[in-house]
């Protein structure tokens, strides 16, 4: 059964935003992540951290892939739910301007900033979205351009 | 004290390319991954994977962004090895042109395309990669260009 709250390409359009909850970053997940997949020193250990020769470290940082997944759990969360999941065809601009540390918290906000039909799927549309991760301080600490493949509202009502 | 094997920015050279170890994707894992960041119906349950919308699934997938901390772990232990670890500024054309399913193994080549000091940091310099994680079949699934800040050697020295 469709679920009432699902988007569907004629859903959407360029100024919208969406709006996520809040995820505390904990320390024992952030190295625990870390420590299967990006094993560096700086994000498993405070002393490392502390010698590391990027002064943007300084104490433990999660890994940027931590807060990249973290950001998919938030926009799983909103109600963008398009119809059929969140689909990314690709990411582009992608950047992490600051570090996460142990104990932020984080939210999403995104804008659709751009709608347009497929032009080899006709069932399909794309959605192109600014995606900017804040931590309780409102800084950005990820931000990218997504493309989403989004149904057709047609499409779907001739099956 | 320093590894031998750590390279500064003076170390890189365009065209130069690395090459990663095998990763196979275990399925309880890949639907553990998802389950934390990645809640979709078509990254946890096969029936839900073959009756998804989308026709490029067909059985579970894993999380686009568990292909992406895999490709993290396996950059870790190629050769690259930049000065002080692994910093990525940046990512862009970032795409998954295939699925990745449980049992692939997945493994990474990066080539260095450019290579450039800091107009604003004269410590440092930037290296890029495009990196191409492929799977089993030599497939890609996964491509990003990545921008990584590289320590010089001239200032390491002067320490």
């Amino acid at each position: 059964m469709k679920q009432l709250t699902e988007h569907y390409l004629e859903d959407f359009a360029v100024g919208q935003t969406f709006g996520s909850g809040r995820f505390r970053i904990d320390g024992q997940r952030a190295r625990a992540f870390a420590a299967e997949f990006d094993p560096q020193p700086f994000h498993l250990d405070e002393t490392a951290a502390r010698h590391s020769i990027f002064s943007i470290f300084g104490e433990m940082t999660a890994s940027g892939w931590h807060t990249a997944a973290v950001t998919m759990r938030l926009l799983v969360e909103t109600e963008l739910k398009p119809a059929g999941g969140l689909v990314g065809a690709g990411l582009d601009e992608c950047r992490w301007p600051r570090p996460v540390r142990p104990g932020d918290e984080l939210r999403v906000e995104c804008e659709v900033i751009e709608v347009r039909p497929s032009k080899s799927r006709p069932a399909q549309g794309l959605i192109k979205l600014r995606t900017t991760t804040l931590n309780q301080d409102d800084e950005a600490v990820l931000m990218y351009l997504v493309n989403m493949v989004v149904q057709r509202r047609k499409n779907i009502r001739q099956e």
